[in-house]
């Protein structure tokens, strides 16, 4: 039995991003998305709610009882920002933009600070609107959940510029929850957050109290009787209406089932070590179990390790759609059953797949399995990117699989929790690059970037420059303060089935179960490094992808994918209504550079773009629409011909089929251009099934 | 130019049906269903409430607040029975029967007369609950639509037992509108009914000032600002509160679209001249058109001749299930856009399908159209025997093409307008049979039956002989008085493309044109006839039927269908989930007898229940659901491998199909078994496209 964690991934301030295809998202999301949010922040009043409180004024909050939390991701984010933009760049335009973002971020750290209470309490919806129901309705008014969104943003904050002031206050109130959790605070929130927040701030204040305290909220979490008493305990509030949408918020609807205490919303409905699947609300859920494995980690509990795999291997093999996207249920916003994974009603929240990230981020770092930074992979290019426009001021909160052209991307939501949750993870891409464990230093993502790290005490750089998403080759340059032998663990993709890898143009031999298996899966290369080239080429061919039959919809239907991306067709490509197509999969695929479609899309460069051609079988229209004699009924007068309509039913064997081209374009770039109809899942045949 | 109508269809008391399939439905519909009702009618209070208002009472109405209607269509119903009792059968029990729903029938026409005002008003909703507000709202209150239901009941009273006495009160009540139409009715009815209604009290008392007030009715619909001036009435009135549910009852959800006038609902949009689709609430439409056409055979009126086919090509060829149903969404109970045909919430009233029998019916009466009694066939079989169970107690109002289980009949509704409906149609379908028009004798449904009637002034009879629905074979003796030279009209139906007729064993050379018809044709036989033997054969092979391309979701996808029965699948019948068949349209299909299932439906005969076996392919499950090896997280303890789960996608190549048989069973039987899965578009290939 190993000790956890097994790996621990590299860290924000040693990585550094530089590829095309990565250089356009991060820098709009840099330079426009950050910029629109901080407008947005103020235009919604999140900025003048702490404003207000550290005027000392009462009533007048603005926004979501939980908008606090969008302005710490917002501080987290840009606090990422700093980090890169210190280490990354160094010219006149960097540098001024970096104080000026430096500023605005000290400035809202000031404000944050001004809305503290003595007693180190930090809700300015509470402190406004309610001052005196402070943690009485932990299920539903997310005091813990924005407590942790700032401890984050702290922690980034701390982390990126090494400046204390707004980790400073985060400790303050993770203290003074500390010191109410036996008794004011004496149940567990009803929106996870606060419990991977804990672990970070242990990490970065050596405080293993705080560690202590998420395990606290992990062990209370799914003894029925705790929500109960506060469902009870909130009803007996002076005043109490459940319409009244202050603090008497009634969560009944999403914790009770048929009158009956159920849970399952917010994972309450078994103690953690009960749980066999996943269920829920789905941003709750990657929350909790991320902040689980965080835990885990600390505390080296391999039973918590188990009980995650089981619930991961519940939701990737049975609840998630082929995005990575998860929660399919609108209602609830949450998971349902196995298989039950509609595509026209698709929620899979965008912030439910950052949180799959997060979780599988820890998952890998305590296992070492390359499933967990696979599905990183998948999730990033289609479940996360999907959730924001290219020119990123638009955003995706649930990321449908299906449209008949009436979903599109919108600026800000009143529940405005997505945008910011991808400006921060994007921001922090580099944290998801690297990773290392005693003599071994994993590449898991293909993401061209270096890395500075230390491997068995001596420095080592590596140099990638990758083609992906479009192409498929890799190299990487190792470079060793002096020679030195440790094992550099390749990802080998799980659609990858033909790969080669080559250091110093030797190849490296692979085992065949590493090209065959359905997750991915590390080639490792052990060898004494000094200063060495690895080129390692994942041949991307069109793979159409089936679902398990038990997932109803998708039955004769296929998923194009090619590489780590999933396709779609859209309206705009395509002539025919998307339902008219069958793709001919034996007839094979066109991959080919979508300059067209590139050039009418700022930020994506249209030369390296993607799309694939293949035939489909359509309906021939003529048996249809021909023009059908004239209606001339007997006793109809002659003149009065009636307008021929064309037959709406017809035997099978009097219409007859014929091949159009159709035009596949990847699923994150659907909506960027002319409104219309899209599809992931198109009906296919192949005869050699 | 001819004039209208082409042709008359011969009467219920000229015409006994007696055939093994009809038998068994007609028979408990006369013995269960009408007895069933009529306890619904005590039990719901719709009784009560007559006897309420002849006792003086005011108050205490119950049920919907046109209930009326339903002992109204009861009424209808019985009265036919009692037709159809009167002249088949004289054995002790039924005549026992017959006196017994006699005097039941009796009571209830006393009932009736004794809830009608001096005036000769009769409404009893308003007479309880609201005496002053009498046709202060047309729109929503249903007075025209019940006063319709009284006197079309009146007629079938009057004509089935030649007593007066109901058709006293709706001559009474029709005089009373007749009165005040000019002033206190100065609308149209919200729903159409009165109009039908009223011809064919013209046509009984010979008075066509009811075809005037009809005609009243149809030439002021659509003309928005009657509606609207009467919105803005009920409004004035005292008391007006739209929440209420009374004579308040809002019903600008139904006529107005976004804040502006609209009317579609009731098929008030446009004056009739101007409408070119077929709109709004479908049973409202019928209905209506229904009306218009016994108007037009009144009056001769080409124009409306023309602006009904005009309405029924829309109808029949961009917006009706394939079953004959109409009305697709729920959400209205109406007609939506063209090719908007979901399956699975499909609503396709059972009412809707039984006025589009009424408007049919009047269609080819007034053309000679064969296209309309072919229609009538499908919808008959298929659109309304649906609607009732096998045991004639439990209805469906909305015949839904696609179902994952959870759709069921039911025993009552609170809206019973379906059920009643039902009722009166099977216990009124000998009129639906032959039709005489000069020297033609139209022979429109193959159902065994005897009909006399007069052709050239010679006394005819036909004794028809057919296994319709599950065999092909028709035969029909004619005898005249004398011999008398004129034409037998035999509908050749659409969906046959191979019949033979013969006459005295001659065989009759047919038109190709005929066999390859979409709509149904007549085939005619002219001669001397005297004594002589009709044999048809009318071939019934399994057709897969396609839908046009633009329903999209039946894009890939057939309905079986054998002569005039749609076919479905059903969960009892087979093992797969319904969505992973698809069926293998090349390797035929075959019809067998269904005894098993017949014997466990009491009321169909086993032995002649045709059921389609045919094979299908399913994706084989053991790619899928295969055995994986262990979970083995490095970093897990060996001893606790999580349980293997299979894989949510693979690629297309990794799969494969298999074949198994699928079999279907007529569309009109489901859900009369175990509850289950229901499909009637099935995914299917064929390799000749």
């Amino acid at each position: 039995m190993e000790d956890f964690p097994h790996a621990e991934s590299i860290g924000l301030t040693d990585v550094t991003i530089d590829e095309q295809f990565w250089n356009s998202w991060l820098e709009t999301n840099r330079e426009v998305t950050l910029e629109y949010q901080y407008e947005q922040l103020e235009s919604s009043g999140c900025l003048e709610n702490f404003r207000r409180v550290a005027d000392g004024k009462t009533g007048g909050f603005e926004g979501m009882w939980f908008a606090d939390s969008d302005a710490y991701k917002w501080l987290e984010a840009a606090s990422y920002v700093l980090a890169g933009e210190d280490s990354n760049r160094g010219d006149d335009r960097s540098n001024a933009r970096r104080n000026e973002l430096q500023n605005r971020v000290d400035e809202t750290i000031d404000l944050v600070a001004g809305a503290q209470d003595e007693d180190g309490y930090l809700n300015t919806y509470f402190t406004l609107e309610e001052p005196e129901q402070r943690w009485t309705n932990l299920n539903m008014m997310h005091e813990l959940y924005c407590a942790g969104h700032l401890i984050e943003a702290a922690v980034a904050n701390y982390r990126s510029t090494g400046y204390r002031s707004l980790l400073d206050v985060a400790t303050r109130f993770a203290d003074h929850i500390d010191s109410r959790v036996d008794d004011e605070i004496d149940g567990s929130p009803g929106h996870q957050e606060i419990e991977l927040a804990l672990v970070k701030l242990a990490r970065v204040t050596g405080e293993d109290r705080y560690v202590d305290l998420a395990k606290t909220f992990v062990d209370r979490r799914g003894r029925a009787d705790r929500f109960e008493r506060e469902f009870e305990r909130v009803e007996n509030i002076a005043g109490y209406d459940p319409d009244d949408g202050g603090i008497a918020t009634d969560a009944r609807g999403a914790f009770y089932e048929d009158g009956e205490y159920d849970g399952q919303y917010a994972q309450a409905h078994a103690p953690l070590s009960e749980q066999e699947t996943i269920e829920g609300h789905a941003v709750r859920a990657v929350y909790f179990y991320t902040g689980v494995a965080a835990i885990a980690a600390e505390t080296g509990d391999g039973d918590l390790v188990t009980r995650l795999e089981t619930l991961w291997e519940n939701m990737t093999r049975k609840r998630m759609y082929v995005t990575g996207g998860i929660g399919s249920s609108e209602h609830g916003e949450r998971f349902t059953e196995d298989y039950d994974l509609p595509n026209k009603t698709a929620y899979a929240e965008t912030c439910a797949a950052i949180g799959s990230l997060f979780w599988n981020q820890r998952l890998f770092e305590l296992t070492g399995n390359a499933k967990y930074t696979d599905l990183i992979e998948r999730t990033l290019y289609n479940g996360v990117l999907s959730g924001v426009s290219v020119d990123g001021t638009e955003f995706f909160y649930d990321n449908r699989l299906e449209s008949s052209g009436d979903h599109h991307r919108r600026g800000w939501f009143d529940c405005a929790c997505c945008p910011p949750n991808v400006t921060r993870l994007l921001a922090s891409l580099e944290e998801y690059l690297y990773a290392a464990s005693g003599d071994s230093l994993y590449v898991n993502q293909y993401i061209g970037s270096t890395v500075s790290t230390t491997v068995e005490d001596c420095a080592v750089e590596l140099e990638q420059t990758s083609a992906f998403p479009w192409g498929e080759d890799v190299t990487i340059d190792v470079r060793t303060a002096e020679p030195t032998t440790f094992s550099l663990e390749l990802r080998v993709p799980s659609w990858c089935s033909d790969a080669t890898v080559r250091v110093n143009g030797e190849p490296i031999s692979m085992n065949e179960d590493v090209l065959s298996s359905d997750d991915g899966e590390y080639v490792t290369i052990e060898r004494e490094w000094d200063d060495d080239r690895v080129e390692a080429t994942f041949a991307q061919s069109v793979v159409p992808m089936r679902t398990h039959p038990a997932v109803g919809e998708n039955c004769g239907r296929v998923a194009l994918t090619r590489g780590p991306l999933v396709y779609c067709l859209e309206g705009v490509d395509n002539d025919r209504p998307l339902d008219q197509y069958s793709l001919e999969l034996d007839r094979g695929f066109d991959s080919r550079g979508g300059d067209e479609i590139g050039d009418s899309l700022e930020g994506v460069n249209g030369s390296d773009l993607v799309v694939i051609d293949c035939e489909a079988t359509v309906p021939s229209l003529e048996p249809w629409d021909s023009e059908r004699e004239p209606v001339r009924e007997s006793g109809t007068p002659v003149e009065a011909d009636i307008e021929a309509q064309p037959p709406l039913y017809q035997p099978d064997e009097d219409v007859r089929d014929e091949t159009e081209s159709v035009t596949a374009v990847p699923y994150f770039l659907w909506d960027n251009r002319a409104p219309g109809e899209m599809a992931v899942w198109i009906r296919g045949t192949s005869s050699n099934r």
